[in-house]
């Protein structure tokens, strides 16, 4: 895979989704910046790459896709035979299932509850207000919960869909890391199996490589010099 | 695939999903009902099915799959030599990322917004209240938004993901029907390209074959006795 191009910015979950992928299967790609803070993703050149607006994309040679999701499932079965099996492809209809089962439960479930949460609280005096904290305690409600059923799950398999890391972990990454900053952490810390999944995930080399530009945004700062 | 069974509801969107999915495969499966109405997706039996306590979910031999469009997936790649070829997996890498892209469309664009919107517009005096039109017309904003995407893509190839009618149109079937009988089908008959789709699509006999269980639905019927 020669001149991967992903477009997004490295403090993005999705983005950064994306850019663990490639690291997982040690892909060289190139990083180019969409500035969404001059509105860079609504005008007609990105636009004609996702015309929804939104980071991340991927460009490899003359295929464009968009959605984070499909770009790593894509990353996935493109190279399924480098690196880890992400979809668990070698195996049996059966297990690519249960990945894909519980890709599902991040995107449907986790996703919307921590992301909703990890918004609110970092971003809300960017536009001029305090954290809604009722939003946030809806959504703690949520994600303790789905939590809760992670926790029984992680304690009969090593990973969500099984004995082996595939994208329905992988997928977990970037919006964690993020929360895991927030006073609500013990979330995570409080559940035994749920924290040995997070500490056993969150040490991977490829997401270790990412950390470094998610960890330079300053959620208080001026995010226009970013 | 002997024993299939069907865990759900022929009112409920996501089962009928599944539903069609199969009738594509021309597999014989048993849809066994469960109660909503009585709470029964919240009972251990179920809750060992689907922690989350949602329909639908599958039974395939001594698999048990939850998460309807993980289901679907499952069906469309173990039945991939059986009726057509759901996800392209005949085709290169790059096919099947362009549905499973536009499959996260629908999941995270149109499915939103339209969702909401049959949700609101049909349920809302089951809960004692009149739909809440600000809810309604938020929602058909952003349907408008993602059907001019579609109309524009549309225009360019005739099925979503391409030439070949795949899971990325098969999911917007169940969803699609229900708002049809809203007052805003307009939505839908206005753009020539996404009505010709709508048209192509809805016609399939596989869908076909469920409607008549959707259509039962007496939205403004009790339930309960259903």
């Amino acid at each position: 895979m020669t001149g991967v191009k992903v477009y997004g910015l490295p403090i993005s979950t999705c983005t950064s989704t994306v850019m663990i992928c490639l690291h997982e299967k040690q892909i060289h790609f190139q990083l180019l910046h969409v500035d969404l803070f001059n509105g860079e993703h609504k005008q007609p050149p990105f636009l004609a790459i996702n015309p929804f607006g939104q980071i991340p994309a991927l460009e490899d040679c003359d295929l464009t896709l968009f959605e984070s999701r499909a770009i790593t499932s894509y990353i996935a079965n493109k190279h399924k035979e480098t690196g880890p099996d992400l979809l668990l492809q070698h195996q049996t209809p059966r297990e690519e299932a249960i990945v894909k089962q519980w890709m599902k439960v991040e995107s449907h479930h986790y996703n919307p509850a921590i992301s909703r949460i990890i918004h609110e609280f970092f971003t809300a005096h960017l536009r001029g207000h305090k954290p809604n904290q009722h939003l946030i305690d809806q959504n703690l409600e949520h994600l303790g919960t789905v939590l809760d059923v992670y926790e029984k799950r992680l304690g009969a398999t090593k990973y969500l869909a099984g004995p082996r890391y595939t994208l329905a972990d992988l997928h977990h990454l970037p919006c964690t890391f993020y929360f895991m900053k927030t006073p609500w952490a013990s979330m995570i810390n409080d559940r035994p199996n749920v924290k040995a999944w997070w500490d056993n995930i969150s040490s991977r080399p490829a997401f270790l490589k990412v950390i470094e530009g998610m960890d330079n945004f300053d959620f208080g700062g001026d995010n226009k010099k970013k």
